[in-house]
């Protein structure tokens, strides 16, 4: 069972967390303040702060979950005992269902990082070459047993991270297929191509 | 022999568009004003206005050159009396180079066209839709002349287009590796998968 790490203050904090990362997606962050998150949420801006300390802390808790969630992700993935492909493939499911799941949070994290203050936004950068040279080592391994086609790893991890992250750019129609249909054939035309 | 349009005051004028896309895209086409781009040039501001109206102008003139554009290629791609998949991997050879060779004006296309003012806004949008339903219906008709293994082409045109624009992301780095390779790659790894 999950443990509720420390009751009701933290399910606030998670309510504004979300609701901050949908505005900083929204409008972006600069151009959101306290103010308006506390409208939002439909309490008063200086009760926030028994919640959080500052717009720039919001900013670095949504970007360090996202990071973490992605590297605890890899751990896993890493530790198993599965073949490259198995790996890769795992990779890319979970990056379509943070998309898809989490898509405010991960827009946040992938755009607005770039507001982050020092030394969060040295340690979220490191963080970010620390993952994308991972998930290279993964496809570099399916190179060398045989099990992936690629020759350049680099473009590989290039294409198939782009293809997922560009979820982002066709978000709003998403309706026109199920999550689960979107995801398993996303799945199969990156790893098994499309033509015959 | 490339017809020449009307002599010098076209090249300057496509001089002034080409910066104009490079500061649009670094800082955007709202922080960007006139009296910047005529520094940038080396030119005085009033000067520029013997070329071009206006800003909106410009950013017009961005968006319309990349529409005609990639209409112009699936033109010539819908026309020509090659397979389904010869027809797919000439759209994304195109999307592919026009982003390594034209990216400050894609970049722009892709993502300022928020700021362009009636009746060109709708136009722009007409357009784009325009196009993403005729490259839908390349996929289809790969589906329906048995060459591809796909079966939402939605999902897939959603994948391939995604997999290219993400390049924009990325596109720092493309020093590590040549843009011929990137493009052979890409292209295989979109449509021949990863997985051997």
């Amino acid at each position: 069972m999950a443990k509720i790490q420390s009751g009701e203050n933290s399910t606030k904090k998670e309510a504004i967390i979300q609701k901050a990362a949908f505005l900083f997606k929204t409008k972006g962050y600069s151009a959101t303040s306290m103010r308006e998150l506390a409208d939002s949420l439909g309490v008063e801006a200086p009760s926030l702060y028994n919640y959080i300390g500052s717009k720039s802390e919001l900013l670095q808790s949504i970007c360090s979950k996202m990071a973490n969630e992605f590297h605890l992700n890899l751990d896993v993935v890493e530790n198993n005992t599965a073949t490259a492909v198995a790996k890769v493939e795992a990779i890319v499911r979970f990056h379509i269902q943070k998309m898809l799941n989490n898509f405010d949070e991960v827009f946040v994290a992938n755009h607005e990082w770039k507001h982050l203050k020092e030394p969060m936004l040295s340690s979220f950068l490191n963080q970010r070459r620390n993952y994308e040279k991972r998930v290279m080592a993964v496809f570099e391994n399916g190179i060398e047993k045989n099990e992936l086609r690629i020759t350049n790893p680099y473009v590989a991890v290039l294409t198939i991270l782009s293809a997922v992250r560009g979820l982002e750019f066709w978000y709003g129609h998403k309706k026109n297929v199920t999550q689960e249909e979107l995801e398993n054939e996303m799945v199969k035309n990156l790893l098994n191509g499309i033509v015959k």
